[in-house]
C-alpha cells in the first residue's frame, strides 16, 4: 500500500510511476512504509491547485499567515516525540542532542522569527516617495513556490518546515514541497501538522502540498513550468543544476544552495598560540553530523613547519580515535570524492574508506597536500566530500596562502584564525582581500558549521555554492525577499493601496522608507 | 580608419572581425565614422583588465566613486552640445526638447542621485546583529559588470551613462560597456568623458571600458565568461535571451529588461467622464519618441458601445493626423509585428505600414480586435510592435476585461483609468487583482511612458518583461542591489570590518538596521 500524496488539500493516491522506501542508515534495513514516485499528473494537479491557492491568498491577511507559522512552530514541539523518532530512524542522526534538543527547537524558533516578520511586516520594505506619488513594496509572487529539501536536516531545511518553506509562506505564496527521498515519513508527519495548522488558521487548502519523488524528466518539467513562481533547492550540485537549466529557460527564479568546501585558514601566529585548541575545534566541526553539513570545513590551510605538523598530528589523532558517525546514505559518493582528491595529489593521513558495519558509515578522514599540488589542480582539490572528510593544504608562506585564497571557487563560508597579539595582522591583510569576495560569510577564529538564524546571516555565496551572490537562505527578513515580487504603485489613491503603503502606518511598528528615511510615522 | 576601442585605459585598435557604420535614421544615409566588430581577443583583454580593476577597487573609497559619478554628471552638461548633436544624428530623436532638455539632464540627475547614495552609503543595507556578533552588507561583486544598452535612449540607458552603468559603478564594480550599434559615436563621446572623469578622480584605469559590437557567438562567450560578475541588458527579447542562456549556465546574474506591451484598461465610468481627454493622453504616450519606449502603451482595453467607439474614433483621428516620427532604424520589425497582430485577427484602423520617405518611419498605427479574438490567441495579440503602434481590444463587460487581465504575460507596467465618482470601483476591484501580479508598476489614471527616477519606482516586472520579478532597473538605491554581493561577517573584530559595519557610524547619516531597527546611531 503506497503512502498518499497531499494535493489540493486532500491526501490521495499518487499517479504512481513507481515506489520507494527509505532505509534506516544505522542498520541498512529498508523501512516498512512505501512511498510513490509521482507521475507528471500529480505535478500538474499540484501546480493548478497552487495557482488557485495563490489567487485565494490575495484576500488573506498577513495575520493569518503569521498565525499559521506560529501554530506550526508550536505543533513541532507538541509532536516532537513522533517527529524525532521518525527522523532518527530515517536519518541515523542522534535523537539527543541533535534532533530533539538542537534541530527541532531551532526549526520552531525559525518559524516564530518568520511569523514575527510577517506580523510587523518589515520584510516588505515599504518605500514611499511622497513627491513623485510612487510607492513600492515586496509582495507575493502570485504563483506557488516549489521547495526541494536536502537529506541532512530533516527539520531545519525540510521542504515543509525549513527555511525555504517558511520564507516562501511568509511572502504569501503556497508551497509545493518535494520531500527528500531519504526521510519521506518525517516529511509526511511534518506535512500533516502543517496542513492541519493551515486549515485551522483559514489558509487556502492547497497552501501546503506534498509529493515525495519524481523521475528526473518530470522533475525538470516541474522546475520549468511557468505556473511556478520560484524554486528553493538545497542539495548537491548535480541535482541543483538539473533544475536550474529548465527553471532559467522559463524565467523562473531559482535559489540553489549547493556545494561548498568552506576553506579555513590558520595563520602562523594563531597556530603558535593555540594550535591544539584549533585542532579540537576543527575536529568537532568537521565530524559534527558525520560531516554532512553544507558548511563543513572541508579545506584547511595550515603553515608548513613543526607547529603545523603538530596541528596535523593532533587533528589526525582526534579523527582516528573517534567513532565515525552514521551517514545519511551510502558512502559511495564520499569514496568517489576521496578518490578524486587522491588522484589530484592528496595523501590520505587517516581513514579514506567506508566502514564495514551494518548501515552506512565512512571513516573519519584527513587528507593532506602541499600548496604546489593545489596550484596544479585547484579544481579537483576543491572536490566536496560530503562526510567527515577534510583536506589539509600545507603552505610555506603567507603568499602561498594568499594564492590559495585567490584560486578558490565560490563558497558559503571562509574562516581565518589569527593571533590576538597582532602578529598575524599582516597575514590577515593579505589573505582576507582574496578570500572575502569568494565566500558569503567570513568568519574569524571560529569554525563555520554554526549557522545562526540572524538578520545579518548570509547562508549563501558566489556560484557554484549558490546560484546568486545577493541572497541568503537563512535569516529574517532577507531570506523572505527571494520569494517576493517588487510591486510599484504609481499615482494610486490611498484607499486602493495595500495597507502597508497607505498614509497611515497600519500597525505603528512597521518601518517604512519614506523619502529616503526609515520611519514608523504615518504620512502627513 | 576604424575607431578605436577603450580597453585597460587606452584607446586602441580593435582585434577586428569586421566593421560597421551607423545610419542617420532621418535620412537613411550612412554616417562617416567606421567602428569595429571586436574579436574575442578584445573581450578577453577587457575581462582581464576588468578583473584587475576590481582588485584595485578594494582600496578605493566610496567618495572617489561618488566624485566620479558627480563629475561625469557635470561632464554631460559641459559637453551637451556635442553629445546632443551626435545623438540627434544617430538616433533621429529631436534635439529639442527630447535630447537636450529632457533626456540629457535626466541622465545627469540620475548620476547625481546615484552619487548621493554612494556618499551616504544607505544602499549597502548594513545589518547588525549585536547579540549574535554577525554583521552584513552589500558589497561589490569583485568582478567587472557587462552593460548592454538599448537603441532608444542614447543617454539615459546608454551602456556608459545610463541606469545600469551608474548602478554597477555605484556598487563598486568596473564596467565593460557594449555600445548599441545604432549610436556608436554618441557612446564613444560619452566614454571619453567618463574615462576622463575616472582618471581625474583616481579610479582604476579599466573602470570604464568600451567595445562597440561583437559577433553573436562572441557575445555568447562574453556573457558566459566566469570572469564577469553580472550583466545588465536592455533591449529586445531575442537579444536578451541569447545572452541569458550562457550567463545562466555560468551562474552569472543577468538583469534583462526586454519586452512589454503595457496594458491600459479604461473602465466605463472613466470613458464616460473623460474619454476624449484619455484619448489625447493615449495618443501622446503612444507616439512619444515614435513609440519606441519600453513602457509604450501597446495594448488598450476599451469597452464596447458608443462611448468606446467615440474613444476609438478620437484616437484614430489623432493617430492619422500626426506626422510619424523618425524611427531609430528600419521599420521591418514593426511590419512583422503588425502582420502577426493582423494574422491573429486584429484589424488595422489607421496606418499599418512603413512610410515612404528618406530615412526610417512607420505610420502611426492603431489596430483593433474584439475580446473573443484576444482569448483565441492571446500570445500573438500581445506581440510587441516597437514603434507608434497600439492594439485596442474591445470588451463587452468587466468580466471580459478581467479575463483579458488574467491572460496577460509579464509586463513592466499596467494602467487602469477609472471614474472619480466611485462608479468604477467595482470594476477596479475586479480587474486590479488579475492585473497587479502580472506587472511591475501599476498606474492609476496615467499613461505608463514616464519612468521617474524614484526610490519607489519599479522599472521591472515578471518574465518575460525582465528576467527576475524582484529587481528594478530604475530607482536608487534598489537598482544598485542588482550589482552587489551579500557579505556577512561572523565574529570579525571591529577594526577588520568595513567602515560601514563598525560600531561607529562612519558618516553619521547612513541608516543601518541594528537588531531589527533602522538607526543612524553608533553601536554602544
Amino acid at each position: 500500500m503506497l503512502e498518499p500524496v497531499l494535493i489540493d488539500g486532500a491526501w490521495r493516491a499518487a499517479t504512481s510511476e513507481g515506489s520507494f522506501s527509505a532505509i534506516n542508515p544505522a542498520t541498512g534495513e529498508r523501512l516498512p512504509a512505501t512511498f510513490p514516485v509521482s507521475g507528471i499528473a500529480d505535478v500538474e494537479a499540484a501546480l493548478d491547485a497552487g495557482v488557485q491557492a495563490a489567487l485565494e491568498l490575495r484576500d488573506t491577511q498577513p495575520e493569518a499567515i503569521a498565525d499559521f507559522l506560529d501554530a506550526f512552530g508550536e505543533g513541532l514541539l507538541t509532536n516532537r516525540d513522533a517527529l524525532v523518532a521518525s527522523a532518527a530512524e530515517e536519518t541515523g542522526l542522534p535523537a539527543e542532542p541533535r534532533l530533539n534538543t538542537v534541530e527541532l527547537p531551532r526549526t520552531a524558533d525559525q518559524l516564530h522569527q518568520v511569523a514575527a516578520a510577517v506580523r510587523n511586516r518589515s520584510w516588505v520594505m515599504a518605500t514611499i516617495d511622497t513627491g513623485a506619488g510612487i510607492r513600492s513594496m515586496f509582495r507575493p509572487l502570485g504563483k506557488p513556490v516549489a521547495v526541494f529539501g536536502p537529506n541532512n536536516f530533516p527539520f531545519a531545511f525540510n521542504s515543509v518546515s525549513g527555511g525555504d518553506f517558511a520564507a516562501a509562506i511568509a511572502a504569501g505564496n503556497p508551497v509545493i514541497a518535494k520531500a527528500h527521498s531519504s526521510h519521506p515519513m518525517t516529511t509526511k508527519l511534518l506535512t500533516e501538522i502543517a496542513h492541519s495548522c493551515a486549515t485551522v488558521t483559514g489558509l487556502p487548502r492547497a497552501m501546503v502540498q506534498l509529493i515525495y519523488r519524481l523521475r528526473h524528466l518530470d522533475g525538470a518539467s516541474f522546475a520549468g513550468d511557468p505556473k511556478l513562481g520560484a524554486i528553493g533547492f538545497t542539495g548537491g550540485r548535480r541535482g541543483g543544476l538539473s533544475l536550474k537549466g529548465p527553471a532559467d529557460a522559463a524565467g523562473i527564479p531559482i535559489y540553489l544552495e549547493m556545494s561548498s568546501v568552506n576553506p579555513v585558514f590558520v595563520l602562523p601566529g594563531a597556530l603558535h598560540a593555540r594550535g591544539d585548541e584549533i585542532a579540537d575545534e576543527f575536529f568537532g566541526s568537521c565530524t559534527l553530523g558525520a560531516g554532512q553539513f553544507c558548511t563543513n570545513p572541508g579545506l584547511v590551510i595550515i603553515p608548513t613547519g613543526h607547529e603545523g605538523d603538530a596541528f596535523v598530528d593532533a587533528a589526525a589523532k582526534l579523527f582516528a580515535e573517534a567513532t565515525p558517525g552514521v551517514l545519511l546514505g551510502s558512502p559511495d559518493h564520499i569514496s568517489d570524492a576521496v578518490a578524486t582528491l587522491v588522484g589530484a595529489g592528496a595523501k590520505v593521513l587517516v581513514g579514506g574508506s567506508p566502514v564495514e558495519r551494518d548501515g552506512f558509515a565512512f571513516a573519519n578522514t584527513l587528507l593532506t597536500a602541499q600548496a604546489e599540488a593545489f596550484f596544479g589542480d585547484p579544481e579537483s582539490l576543491q572536490t566536496e566530500a560530503f562526510g567527515p572528510v577534510s583536506l589539509i593544504i600545507r603552505a610555506d608562506t603567507i603568499e602561498e596562502m594568499t594564492s590559495i585564497a585567490a584560486a578558490l571557487d565560490g563558497n558559503l563560508t571562509g574562516a581565518i584564525y589569527s593571533a590576538s597579539d597582532g602578529s598575524d595582522d599582516a597575514g590577515y591583510s593579505a589573505v582576507e582581500p582574496e578570500l572575502r569576495p569568494r565566500v558569503g560569510r567570513l568568519l574569524n577564529d571560529k569554525m563555520p558549521t554554526g549557522v545562526a538564524v540572524s538578520p545579518a546571516m548570509n547562508h549563501g555565496g558566489p556560484f557554484p555554492s549558490t546560484g546568486h551572490p545577493g541572497f541568503t537562505a537563512v535569516g529574517v527578513p532577507a531570506a523572505i525577499h527571494r520569494f517576493a515580487a517588487l510591486h510599484s504603485y504609481d499615482n494610486v489613491p490611498d484607499a486602493r493601496l495595500p495597507l502597508e503603503l497607505r498614509d497611515r502606518n497600519p500597525n505603528g511598528v512597521m518601518e517604512r522608507n519614506v523619502d529616503l528615511r526609515w520611519t514608523t510615522d504615518d504620512i502627513a
